[in-house]
């Protein structure tokens, strides 16, 4: 097989650069894009704040390979593992792009043998979805991913992932947002009073992901039709799935005679009880909602789920404020590192993730409204010359700079003028020009220009870096 | 044709799942590894230097997708194109993985129509080369890129990529190095006058640049037998690849009756004689060698070549120190971008690769034999008690402490035991306790204990943030 796979695949690749030739395309893959410098300045500043979380949480950072053997991913993601990007065989292992980090993460664990660790890991993860770039859905996109890995007390580690969600939205001034909570075991005694058969729970959870996107009614006839609900289930589905709360919702429900009947139901609201007395502590009950709505697509969650959403900012008066879009999620994961362990010892995990995309457009658009100029670079100063052939000149000062740490640079001409170089310093917002000319190299000092003020002041030659220190020492 | 190769590579996934059942691997792909957060506190010191560097030197960075259309990476590598790693096709766009940065950054300059800039780009690449790990060879690492791109006076922004190599090598103390430095135009000038015809250059080029890791006789039969040289023109070669030296040779060659003949290397020779004179003022030749057998495999270079090597420690007395890896390399490519462009437009560019992988392997080697303990969070307080019943005052206060921007941790337990939370410090380096108990609560007050000293003193809730930050300051 693997000899016809080869020689069809030789043919198909002639055609194809064959085809090349007549329409080269100058673009980046379909649902990727490149970040320009102004770009990345953005990014920076938002994975600088998030980092600065992780780490005050005291997290330790780990990177794992972009690519993982194909059948580390598989049965992993349920229906979304059709999403998967996989490598072209080449001869040797077959291999598949990451579609997250937990799984990684969670072959990390078991491979090195790990049962206890706190770590993040920042780094691109790829799905074959369907782009919607302006909406911040790309096909390589970042994730922020903070987890606890280890057996600990109920619920201690799992309110803390909320309290980082918390801090990092705040943080970002995002505008108003709120974090739905809701637990698997939840969602499976529910399934279960409702009288979904065992064997429907994940395609059923699967379709109720879905609600934050269509209405309950399309929900309804996709559990009905495609998947073979009966529909007084769904329709029992129905009427939990529209509950949102606070501890009021999680004691009426410990009350309700059939899901108290249900043991993992029990359990569920249970720790989801003992869940908002620790986030009453952290202080963040106000931008949390108990909901039953809440599914999460992925296959591997076994407790707590959550995900943050950001609100829009101006609603209606009297109306609920409208969702504008997931931004971070996460839950507990009890069971997937037993699945990559040898003899499947389990290691509980509870872990978040950032959706840095959708933050990373909220931030572009608010700085072009604000119509903020951001530098680029982080050059403290130019090195020029006023005069014609001091090039060897400019050469040995900005040489002794860089030697000193201070960020300098030349313009890459032999004789550029005076006005192309402070035009320069305009462009780039280099705060200071570093003048060499006849007279200043007899004088053995330096013209130094502050920009913002053309004021123009000699400095000796050997305190020039000092003087450059102090007056870029906000920079 | 593809309906054909879809039914193949189906029925082969088929036999390929059932294979996996039997024997389930857990291990990262070939060639590749993890970074657990000892790997990743040593990378990312290795990053702080060399992104220092390149912001020293004005840099703006960019960031590319991990993948490119595959005919972006066509025809830009010669005989290394084969090492490329494709992406399955699983319908739409042919992808590659991206085999390094500069073939993206040139894609990206003649996408966005930009004629000048300086940027860096950090990020992991991919070759489906024999690996050797041991010795720093990955299929998956990161290269560390710094380019200039934009027409300028010769030789100004080629001096400046040395200067940067130079100071990255010295200011992370890898030992004694050297940077090799030659010229595509004096390369293909030697060919022409040994007798090497045209359309033998570029495969004639990748003989020599093996020599770095194979003898000459072995490189001269490659020529001769393998690729149809005839013998004398391949001697002619061998006695112009073994020389290597300064100023002096360069004088030497523009006074070589044959190579003084021929355009490209009088050319070449002139812009070698300017560069060294830049570097000169940079006091750098020193660690400069002009070196003939400097070849560099891959097919976009146009001018200034260069690899820095780093040299064994302890060379036997009065030999020369051999050459145990390359660590950095780069040069001109003022076609590239061209090929890019609908309308051919040229961006002249020369840049600088430094090879991050084999720069890991020395530092980690030297943190081991140190016996340097490295921290691999950066916790400033362990929020503790020394009665059982408190975890809610420890939630409430560490929450204080998070929100006042102190990096702070709990052990995630009900009730743990004093002596685990001081053991928890030991092990991971956690400079100071702070311990609540009942007395405490009742006067206010919370019992601060450093841990190197076993110091304990009784701090107001009010001044705890502020001593923790005076306390850790150095840290």
């Amino acid at each position: 097989i693997a000899k016809e796979v080869a020689k069809l695949l030789e043919m198909k690749a002639e055609l194809g650069a064959d085809e090349g030739k007549h329409k080269f395309v100058l673009k980046t893959p379909k649902g990727t894009r490149d970040f320009g410098p102004k770009e990345m300045a953005i990014r920076e500043r938002a994975f600088r704040a998030i980092i600065a979380c992780f780490k005050r949480h005291g997290a330790e950072v780990i990177d794992t390979p972009v690519f993982e053997l194909k059948e580390t991913l598989t049965g992993k993601y349920g229906e979304d593992s059709k999403l998967i990007y996989d490598l072209k065989d080449q001869g040797g292992e077959l291999l598949s792009l990451r579609y997250d980090l937990t799984v990684p993460f969670a072959r990390y664990l078991a491979m090195n043998k790990i049962t206890n660790i706190k770590r993040y890991h920042i780094a691109k993860v790829y799905r074959r979805d369907n782009p919607a770039m302006t909406r911040g859905r790309y096909r390589e996109f970042y994730q922020c991913d903070f987890d606890i890995a280890g057996q600990f007390d109920p619920m201690i580690p799992d309110a803390e992932c909320l309290k980082i969600v918390h801090e990092i939205l705040s943080d970002l001034q995002l505008g108003d947002f709120v974090i739905k909570v809701n637990d698997r075991r939840i969602l499976d005694g529910m399934f279960a009073v409702c009288g979904v058969p065992d064997s429907k729970f994940r395609t059923i959870c699967s379709s109720v992901d879905k609600l934050d996107k269509v209405p309950w009614e399309e929900v309804r006839s996709e559990m009905v039709g495609e998947k073979g609900l009966s529909p007084e289930a769904a329709d029992h589905i129905g009427e939990y799935v529209q509950l949102h709360g606070g501890l009021d919702l999680i004691e009426r429900l410990l009350r309700d005679p059939k899901l108290s009947q249900n043991k993992l139901a029990r359990e569920g609201l249970g720790d989801m009880k003992l869940l908002f007395e620790y986030l009453r502590l952290f202080g963040i009950t106000g931008k949390i909602s108990f909901d039953l709505s809440l599914a999460r697509g992925l296959d591997y969650y076994t407790g707590v789920i959550f995900e943050a959403v950001l609100l829009q900012q101006d609603p209606e008066h009297g109306e609920e404020p409208l969702s504008v879009g997931s931004v971070a999620g996460g839950g507990r994961y009890d069971g997937l590192v037993g699945m990559f362990d040898p003899k499947g010892r389990k290691v509980p995990c509870v872990g978040v993730s950032i959706g840095i995309e959708r933050i990373f457009s909220i931030l572009e658009q608010r700085l072009e409204a604000a119509e903020e100029k951001i530098r680029t670079t982080e050059t403290q100063v130019l090195v020029a010359s006023a005069q014609k052939k001091l090039l060897e000149e400019r050469l040995k000062l900005i040489s002794e700079l860089w030697d000193a740490g201070i960020k300098a640079e030349i313009l890459y001409k032999k004789n550029p003028k005076l006005l192309n170089q402070l035009q320069y310093c305009e462009d780039t917002g280099i705060p200071l020009v570093a003048i060499v000319g006849e007279q200043e190299l007899k004088d053995g000092v330096v013209k130094l220009r502050i920009v913002a003020t053309r004021e123009e002041v000699n400095v000796r030659r050997e305190s020039l870096v000092e003087e450059i220190r102090i007056r870029t020492s906000q920079c």
